[in-house]
């Protein structure tokens, strides 16, 4: 076991319950990829082990004047939509969907994913984000990206009924093969949405995840205009019909659920042990969407809530810092109340709940002894978060992605003084510059699928 | 005259009405503060003039790979609250000000608003903020910032009623000394509120305003909530209030609106020439205060709408980008519209329409000849702005403060590559970190003013 250390670094700590606080001047021991101890600076870990005592731990980082906090974790993504980004503007999400983004997908290629899961990657790190929760095509090329990038994954191929059995064949398969592909990655079945997928493939969904231990990583419920529509079409909320098709019963992460109601609130209590919510309130303010995620709800019921940003062709950026300070702030606006949603829990979504959306509840999310070394580093010097009176209230008020200064994954450092150490950015970039008229062409006719919910 | 230029630059054209454009490889050339020519990179400007054939022009920027935009306005902050930064979280309206922020400010001096002001002048020159229009006490003491940090500020010493007449006539005094102070310094007369001075005391303030050629800067109908005490308390309105007592025929710029009603529409109708609104829409949504701004009611009877932080007592930045973007964000929200406020529209609040709420609405606010030389150079080929499918999504939808590159005031660098040129930032911080405990003592007793609208 190799045995390292981030030395004399703050670190945030995020409790189940209560207030977070920072515990200044702290040595984080590792070994290889796991916390062992949080320790105050230059004392002994405790109890250590014969290999940790017979081996000076290699200094991994050097933490002065540094914050740790756990690595963020983007969760729900369609990471090579980047690709996008900025091309779909000012539009209805009738028009976006319709108009831009299916006709668009025509495109998609493996390699064009791939580009796009690269610069994705090389965004999200630099930004602290450690973990990202993907839902899109071509995920075996999302995954070699990520791989390569040092990020950790958990990827769910995607499918709509529209493209056939085969079709859904094969992402199942291809989950099948991402589950054993690498320790940091991760898999979940991906159908598109209840509006996409019938209730005969959510059922065999429901049945291989059940069978071969999978979650299902999908869009419900995204607007309350969805969940009338499905009333009235199925007669049933979209809620109702992940419960009836045995979708909840096998665990489930809802992106968005804008659209939850209060009747689909018991069903959800008696799946809360298996379902998740992810939220992206970007995209509800900039498509006009109505309420958010009622956030308030559904922790009433013990659901929770993931933070994620959607993809960049409607989010523009894979920034969950932004991300955590617009749930915080349209919170506090939709539940017409400033004291709702106060730091310490705003933080607890963006760690302790996006670990559980992420899958791995109990290793990821809080720096402590025995979880995966996910750690961003903050350098929160700079004037906009000066003086410092609460670096709470920086992390969620104040904070930029640009304050990010080192970043750990499974414990290998991935940035190293805002530097990719393993992607050559350069080449990313310019990969990218280089498809990315390809992906926005709408000469090619046809789309992938029509949006009718 | 001193010729100069900044060499090969995409520039962001901001007509008065439609589309918002970039201009590629462009060369600005300056003449001592104003913009005389943009022209393509290279070609000689149109009509020289004898000085500019005698002499070349110095390059002060290489341009190469930057985009200029016009110098970004907060339209409405009070500068030295930053010292406050984070130190009043999750409160409501109420308790904001009455337990937090009017107790803090008996801790307020004229060294502590000035070290307050340095930070402020700091953060926003380094995030592309080149004029800031500042509310608050000792503003002498912020003067004395900005000029020595080298940005442009409209200035309102501010004033309640309850200080008494003394204390107005000093600061009515303050605004007559700052008004003729430096060529980058305005002033305006800044009663608080319609809800803490009394009609007499905005009367005479008007008549102050009218005959010696100032506008008024204040808050009033921040919230419904306050425009209601105000027709319970007195029969009418904040705005009615404003045009009773003369206040919108001498010139206004009001802070934040929320609370205007249709029925104010007409009297703003009247006064739309000498009139502006500006938002923050951060402050509404952290604080709960409802629906914002009613930017497309009160851009139908011709109100420009500048974009503004607040304090970051409140607001937590004096980041503009931010603001801007919220704007966006919000306005769809609230008019349940997508393709409302779309990129151009937005980008010329943040630009025209700020520029007059700075009172400079034909020397700011757009890069064209004969305006001053207040422009910033942003880097976009960070991954978070790639593929770069259209800039003014970019500016909108991704930028962060940090791809400010370079920034220009009055023709002059005062940031170059990241880095202030006129104000030694380790020097700023260190004497706001060594004052800030004293700005958020609440041991002192009492408060400057009971918020009860």
């Amino acid at each position: 076991m190799a045995q390292s250390l981030i030395r004399n670094v703050d670190v945030l700590i995020v409790p189940e319950v209560g207030e977070c606080r920072v515990d200044a001047a702290q040595d984080i021991h590792l070994a290889d990829a796991v916390i062992t101890a949080i320790v105050p600076t230059g004392t002994p870990p405790p109890a250590p082990t014969a290999e940790s005592k017979a081996t000076e731990p290699v200094e991994l980082v050097d933490g002065t004047g540094l914050l740790a906090v756990p690595g963020l974790i983007n969760a729900h993504t369609h990471s090579p939509m980047v690709m996008m980004r900025g091309a779909a503007e000012d539009l209805s999400i009738d028009d976006w969907f319709n108009q831009r983004i299916w006709p668009m997908e025509v495109n998609l290629t493996p390699e064009r994913v791939r580009v796009g899961a690269r610069l994705a990657c090389a965004e999200m790190l630099l930004a602290g984000v450690t973990t990202f929760v993907d839902h899109y095509f071509h995920a075996d090329q999302i995954a070699q990206a990520a791989i390569e990038s040092g990020i950790r994954a958990d990827l769910a191929p995607t499918y709509f009924s529209s493209a056939g059995p085969e079709a859904i064949d094969a992402a199942i398969a291809t989950a099948r093969d991402l589950a054993t592909l690498h320790p940091r990655i991760s898999a979940s079945l991906g159908p598109h949405a209840t509006y996409t997928v019938s209730d005969d493939d959510l059922r065999r969904t429901a049945d291989i995840a059940r069978a071969e231990g999978f979650r299902i990583h999908l869009h419900a419920a995204e607007t309350e205009a969805q969940t009338q529509a499905s009333v009235d079409k199925h007669g049933a909320t979209p809620i109702e019909i992940l419960d009836r098709t045995g979708v909840l019963d096998a665990g489930a992460l809802i992106a968005h659920g804008c659209g939850i109601r209060d009747a689909d609130l018991p069903i959800l209590a008696r799946h809360a042990a298996r379902t998740t919510v992810a939220t992206c309130p970007k995209v509800y303010l900039k498509l006009a969407m109505g309420n958010g995620t009622p956030i308030k709800q559904l922790q009433s019921v013990g659901v929770p809530i993931g933070i994620g940003t959607d993809g960049a062709a409607v989010h523009n950026t894979l920034d969950v810092w932004e991300s955590l300070r617009l749930v915080a702030l349209t919170q506090k606006h939709q539940q017409n109340n400033a004291e709702w949603l106060p730091l310490s829990d705003a933080l607890r979504l963006a760690t302790r709940h996006s670990a559980a959306a992420a899958n791995h509840p109990t290793t990821l999310g809080a720096l402590e002894p025995g979880r995966q070394a996910d750690i961003t580093l903050l350098d929160l010097s700079a004037p906009h978060n000066q003086p410092l009176h609460d670096p709470r209230a920086a992390l969620v008020y104040s904070v930029r992605a640009s304050d990010v200064h080192t970043v750990l994954v499974a414990g290998e450092v991935v940035v190293r003084n805002r530097q990719l150490t393993k992607l050559d950015l350069a080449e990313v970039l310019a990969e990218a510059r280089s498809l990315a008229h390809t992906l926005v062409d709408l000469t090619q006719g046809g789309a992938v699928q029509h949006y009718a919910p």
